[in-house]
């Protein structure tokens, strides 16, 4: 089996139906990924472990997803060089306000390459991108994905002309 | 040399001048403390070591300050099951509003007793409020430091009355 | 009957759904605990006895939930001593944003130990880590609980990697 | 001496230079009032007392302004019912966002009348215009007020039309 | 048939099941007010009209609410000298943010009574003590109302201290 | 067939619903409209030719809604000396706010005339205005509405008046 | 003398320094504007007066500024059906978050074309935009506006490269 | 002269104090790289010129910093495959508020790897950790880099124990 180039983590199991989309649009790009449950709160042993082993395991990208004092991805950027991908997840009363801040406003020296709240999609993309720059495959494979997205696009836009706003609201 | 019971911990050396004011306080109530700055992004080892051995080496409060994405306290309260206290410090974009959510809004199963934005001084009348409730002596210095607040700010309403608005202002 | 070391107030009724966590927290660590009523606004009376004989009655920690202009941590902190959390509770239209700032931004001179909004479960283990600092008995569940709660999500991670992301979400 | 018929009361002398202008619009028009520096949480029994005797000294609108958690209107009020006018004091690091919310969103059952952040000079006159609906000297003062206000709008209105934008900028 | 002293107002009908609270409580307390429809942006010759005509009709209080870029009781109290409360009532995508701060924020000169957000109940209340620093059977109705009032709030903490929390919440 | 005048964009079919209170309004008026779905991050070749061959096309005023980073109104504006009206589109997490202050906060140089979140029906009034000012048709079709509208909101407050707030909540 | 086109009104003199911006723009375009100061809350009648007379009188675009609770721009929206621009004014304790929530959140049915915070230069070229829809001769200003923007931009990219970053910094 | 591997750009010469940290971080970390002035709403065709030929120019990573309504990164973002890193840049009135929330929350589809506000440092790190991925000299030398941070904090905390807080602070 291939190894696994990019680590898809988090920090509860609660947040599995907002990343499982990283998982699968990376998997939908051919790249080889793994993802784990892993608390910076709740197993912060394990999470040093993680983080610590991750390059000399092969992994080349670390998605970490968290929400309210989302703490995840921050502290495995700390112990490693891998780029980093924060994903806040929406939060209950706060809406994600506090995972974003807690994720993006990261102090210089440790960066984390912040995407949207409740962005694993983009994580995913992110990633490719990333592995696109020394992958010729993968980065073919996400132009692929571009043009498609585009074409998806513009398809619904002629959809629109054709049937015009009720038509249209009435097929979706 | 008695051992400090309670140790404050900051992100940077930034914070110090916030911090400080924990310092003062419990050194005022005659609570031995010790000052350390210890990131949980920057020397993540350090920090772990410290959140390990604190509850060992005699430490009973933990005090963390941070700015930003500030996870120092959040980390160090899931690595100890000694009360830890998290100072959120007025960041520079966002006034702490950054701080103040990433310290506060922790999961639950690890709490972090959260002060005001820049409470530093709180943090430490906190944690002599703490130690108080198994030191009587420290009980005592509490009531008296309430009791000469208390009489400040009685003793300011007399003089305002006293001097009226602007004899008041021109006294300060 | 043993004497309640911690006692759970909260202003409103409707806060009960929310601070029932404490309760079951501390009586799950075998912690004696007592909830009641008191509005900082609609029985202020009530709320200055409380605070002001909490103490003598025994009580060693406060634990005090509102939402909205939420005042009742704060006030009960100013009549007393002994450690007081905040649970700021979420309110209707703002979410607790409300509940939280008036909760966690005290004045120097008078803390309330904050958690997160909703947070009862983490005040509850927060009063019992600052028992904890002088009842070993209570340190030792609290560490106990601590490796339950690791093992739990440990378990879930292994769960996952058997099952992957389907099959888990599946599972729940 | 006439006794005094708006009590104008504030957490800290801090709050002094923001809250005389709503002794200086009052007594412009010459409604008596008293000044005073009142904490809610470091003279919380000054705070009952002044609360609950206000009535019967003769008082008929108490004016309370705070910062932060600002909790003195709102228990004023409490133990109280006459009406109360809260007044959110510019806070540091919250530039007043906690002094606000924790003003005006007072539970059902207990009003706070509140107005802008530092908004001591309309806390003064809405104190004016309560008392006018039963006094037609303040109601006509009022009425006068509120002439030479438009007055002076209009007069810079005009001079802006003569002078031109330059002129007029250089004029103030 | 008695005037009305209080005119209570507001934007449109939809703000009508939040701001029917004031009807109701000024209504149990035996004070005469009457509910219009007036829009400061859809109907701005009657709202002028309302404001100038309201105190010889003699409304001696007014209560307006309204949503979003809720301009209904700033222009209102930009019309009349008679005591003006705010209500702002919760809007769509904003919660209420965008009411409370177009109220709240008013310019020095022109006071508006604001209470939180759907705060209708407390408008109501605030109204009737304004009016009860003249007329004292309103002023003996509104301590009637407080005492009724905490003794409900007895009464529930009565109830949990007897029946304990599962036994409370099942009775609610 | 008429030419349109008015071109209504979005980013996405998910904003259709939003959006078609903008066309409705339009042809309600009388006024030729077409509506596109033109995406600024993945149609970004479609968007750029759109703005840049819309005033040759007749068109006279671009309506451009668009949700969460909403950069569609803001890059037409920037390729087109057409006036652009943007719409923030209600978001899922953030609820508008970061619709609003994407469409909202255009540096100098290049305006977006931003209307209220989820305001289509506004947006396409706006534009009707815009066209008033060379069209007296439209100018008058608009003061007609406005009287409408206007009766609409006193037939309301007539009914209100008539049958009382109970009897009005259930004639809804 | 040419008859203004644009009529730029702001709630206060102290608005003055951001909205001459507005004035300058237009005057550039060689676009005839009056400059005017009204309050809608200190002058309302002047207010009516305005906004009932521009179209008469000639004017076709209304620029408003204001700040805190803004409601100027809406006002005289609700008075006229001309476009009117809004641009929010940066507020004291709140930066003009309640300038821009008060002015851009208008309710279904009078729009405000709102622009940036302290955005009035914006202002100034929406309005010429909206004129250039009717006048070529204000279209092709704005072509030529923009070109000359758009070299401005250029020619600082060319001296950055040619001088590098300190050079370039050096030279501002 | 090596070709440049990361495309630094902004919307406006003044983000180029902020944004030349990122080009200070990549020069010592010895990658080479280009810093350009181009604007998303003053060059759009610059920008897009720019965004479709960097892949082929060599470039494989772009820094794209911007301030208000943030469109650069994301426009930027839409027009390549190549990873493009957001620097929210803080902006006048709204702090950055405005920048972060336009950078960060792209739809799905198009992500933009966003850093802290003003994280122009953070910036330049994740891009060579980005290239360190398939670069073991860039790899090395970031581990050297945090090897370095590490011990800096650790000298400072030396130092701090040495000196004690006040020793320190004036040391500084």
């Amino acid at each position: 089996m291939q190894k696994s180039k990019v680590g898809i983590i988090m920090g509860s199991d609660s947040d599995l139906p907002v990343m499982k989309e990283a998982t699968q649009v990376l998997e939908g790009l051919g790249i080889q990924c793994e993802t784990r449950i892993i608390s910076a709160h709740r197993t912060p042993e394990a999470m040093v472990s993680y983080a610590q082993q991750a390059k000399e395991r092969g992994i080349e990208i670390i998605i970490a997803g968290a929400g309210g004092a989302a703490h995840l991805p921050g502290m495995v950027a700390s112990m490693t060089t891998l780029p980093v991908i924060g994903v806040p997840v929406k939060s209950n009363a706060l809406s994600g306000w506090d995972s974003l801040l807690s994720i993006v406003q990261m102090p210089a020296g440790i960066p984390v390459a912040t995407v949207a709240i409740n962005g694993a999609k983009n994580a995913g993309l992110l990633a490719a991108q990333i592995l696109g720059i020394k992958d010729p495959v993968v980065s073919q494979k996400l132009e692929d994905f571009r043009k498609q997205q585009t074409e998806q696009v513009l398809h619904k836009a002629e959809t629109l002309e054709e049937l015009g706003i009720d038509g249209f609201l009435e097929g979706r």
